[in-house]
């Protein structure tokens, strides 16, 4: 009966890749510890990049300079 | 000083049902262990079905194929 | 399929008592959103007074100043 | 490597607010336990106030008596 | 920067087992959705049977049921 | 009313260093967003080096590592 909580950024995961990852866990602590995937919980929290932060800064900026460097980077 | 944290799935709560259960389980926190409701808390998590999964399989997934037998299962 | 995580300082509640909560917890959300007990996962963790703060203090130093607190007015 | 989930309700915390939570909890961290910042996480969840109750009642109440309280005591 | 809390029953998961949770866990998001290990976080934790339900029931009561209803299958 | 959950892997943070945390989020929660820190959680959970893992290892193995080049380097 284990519950796997997973959080990720919101940025566009699809519902294909979540079943992806739903599937993935489910089986990989089956496979480890023997787990009954009818028990087996998972949920997936996506969340909004000006609430995630990382190194001090939101991931909406740590984004946005690296959109600016690529850019940057391509007309120099 | 309690925390709960309820995660159901996003599927139609209303606000009276929220705060019975929010009422239920501050009671219960009371009854059971004294715990003073004025510092008792009480989240509740709505998940989208995609982002809930139970053997492996996302709940909008079981829920379409639970529909679709019932279905079947009336028109049969 | 719920699942209520409750958070408790680690203050000696016995292992009847968490059966209860997880009993009540479960009825209650039986009750309230008819959902499936088969399928609703509770979890309770036992915090250390020193892990746990509310007003800017630690539980552990709270607990001492009302025990304090309680003496002098005891002797008083 | 700290993970930090702070949990507050959705009464309009500004994108600014929230970088400056973010950097003041990193902040914190190194200064407190020489964390490193470029590997400590802080997650920022904003809960319907449907979804957060205290003492019983969720925050949408609690509220909305403490606007009425105030309309009164201003009108009397 | 995907954050990953597995929740599992204390049971005697070996830290190899651990690992290997891990290492999967963290190879399934990079695989899914393109997630840097480097910035993946996984934590588990291990939960006392007597503060796991199931079914209104704590494991603890659950494993005692199942092993008995073993010995007296077995000896029947 | 905030709640804060810090988890950091449990390396020997003292009393006095958790509530230097405990008081320092309740500060800045308080200084940012005007919360009232009687209404402020803070928790603090602790989490073996095994049951952690960045970039696909367990902390416990990072460390070693992290020691043996140590060693290596002081001794070459």
């Amino acid at each position: 009966m284990p519950f796997v909580n997973i959080r990720i950024t919101n940025e566009g995961a699809t519902a294909e890749q979540k079943q992806e990852l739903i599937q993935g866990v489910t089986d990989l602590l089956q496979k480890v510890l023997n787990k009954n995937p009818a028990t087996t919980f998972v949920i997936i929290d996506e969340v909004e990049t000006d609430n995630w932060g990382v190194g001090g800064t939101a991931v909406t900026t740590l984004r946005k300079r690296a959109a600016e460097a690529a850019a940057a980077k391509s007309s120099s």
